[in-house]
């Protein structure tokens, strides 16, 4: 039972057109897990350096995240620095610090090697690979990647996806790795690359589910005020796994259920900066949202015109 | 009752990375009055040069479009030239030529003057109005625009906005016109200036409604072959506006079945060049993609979680 998943900690810098923030809490493993966190146990795998604050710890363990496997290390934790215009769309990364995540080697804690359900964030694909091993029994494994890796590391890539059941990627990963304008065959190229189901998030544009013989569309919840979209896809990623690992139904109209969670986790967490929103989100929230999305896409079906 | 539009009859010529035509039938009113043909009585407001070809008016008049407001005057149709680079999100306009479109001033034949239903498709805010004042009790008036009119006509187009009752424009424009980046505040703005009915068109990523008290989000039909995005958007405002004048029920639940149609004619539309697509279109191909609108979309409501 229970979700694992691999990926970043970090201090994030971050300018949006509505302010900024220094040195918050950030990485894709967090908002994944603090996502995650609001429907299951979640174990994390990280690593983090000595200037890592208690308080962040804190705050992770009264999520009852499992922390067994975030290591902490000489060093400096990851640092990301980044801009949004007005568009929002996409981060325009100013830097990026690696380091104690540098020389980063996942090794799960005996007590995670049971997890069934897990997610490889964005991290180089041999790592992935490297957790993936450590898992006895997957039952489900979704990864992220992104461009960095589709261009300098495209062949490890491959044959980490070869043994992954969901890949969730932006749309212009997905166009990159397929090497496909066109979506619909974009996914089609991804899935006979290993991963059955493909989710391609679309930022403001909500998200596409590619499975056997199916396409769901998402939308992204329209928000008068989005005040920053860092963290939105982990976090739609964390709403997602989340669901499934809490049910353990991972058949399609479940899929689609996990999907509208996800971009509930999402269209909160960029209401404001690092994982701010989420630590004052309540469940009831998360499901009136839920029924909002139904709001959003209902249509009545054709009667006999 | 029945349906009155007004506005371009064209030859364009485009190019997309899939191939190229010359001349061929084009037109705000043209892909408008086809598209709403599917569904009710169309009456037709342009203007033709001499090198108008019966071919094209009998095609038209197949489709039983009122053809008693199309003037053919001395002079040369109007011709537009584009290209669409593999995003196929927007076009490059190359050329345009005006012609007899300059000197155009809509005359509405008594016939036509009882219509109920009015689309007043991109052309000068001015002349939209003119044709509204020739309308003797219309019940549902919706308008298209564009940055050209926002931009060099502002203040008329204001004014012909106060009488509207749906707008239908694409996100860039909704932007520019509203001087506004968020959609929703953008729509909040446009509804406060005219039309209580807002429908953003975002090519690719499908539409989005704002009315009173209420968000609908419409996916746009992910097909395998774009092949030409020409006349998408009128497409989807002659479904949209066709299944309104047919039904006359303006309601909430029925602007949203009327939505998925528009989205429907508009996914067939962008399969072919031209009108070509739409020339071999069945009614029950057409019932066959709202069930597919459907299944895309759907997503079980909460049990309780």
């Amino acid at each position: 039972m229970g979700l694992l998943v691999v990926g970043s900690v970090a201090f994030d810098s971050v300018k949006t057109p509505f302010g900024q923030a220094q040195d918050v809490l950030g990485g894709s493993a967090t908002y994944f897990s603090v996502a995650a966190g609001f429907f299951t146990d979640v174990s994390l795998v990280a690593v983090v350096g000595e200037d890592f604050p208690q308080e962040h710890l804190r705050f992770l363990e009264s999520r009852k995240i499992d922390l067994s496997g975030l290591e902490r290390v000489p060093g400096k934790t990851f640092r990301w620095k980044g801009e949004y215009g007005f568009q929002l769309n996409e981060a325009k990364t100013l830097e990026t610090q690696l380091n104690v995540f540098q020389a980063f080697r996942p090794k799960l804690p005996a007590g995670c090697r049971g997890r069934e359900v897990v997610f490889l964030a964005n991290i180089d694909p041999v790592l992935q690979r490297e957790v993936l091993k450590q898992v006895e029994k997957p039952k489900l494994v979704a990864c992220d990647t992104m461009n960095y890796w589709i261009e300098g590391r495209r062949s490890e890539l491959l044959e980490t996806l070869k043994l992954v059941d969901i890949l969730i990627i932006n749309d212009g990963e997905a166009r990159e790795l397929s090497r496909e304008v066109n979506l619909v065959k974009a996914a089609g190229r991804i899935r006979a690359m290993g991963p059955k189901t493909v989710i391609v998030k679309r930022g403001e544009y909500g998200a596409l589910l590619f499975a056997d013989g199916e396409i769901f569309h998402a939308p992204a919840y329209p928000l008068e005020f989005v005040f920053d979209p860092t963290g939105a896809g982990d976090s739609f990623a964390g709403g997602f796994m989340g669901y499934l690992a809490k049910t353990m139904d991972f058949g399609p109209r479940n899929i689609r259920k996990a999907i509208i969670f996800g971009s509930v986790l999402a269209s909160f967490n960029v209401e404001d900066f690092s994982l701010n929103r989420f630590k004052k989100l309540r469940w009831d929230e998360i499901k009136e949202r839920y029924r909002e999305f139904r709001k959003l896409t209902h249509f009545e079906d054709l009667s006999e015109d």
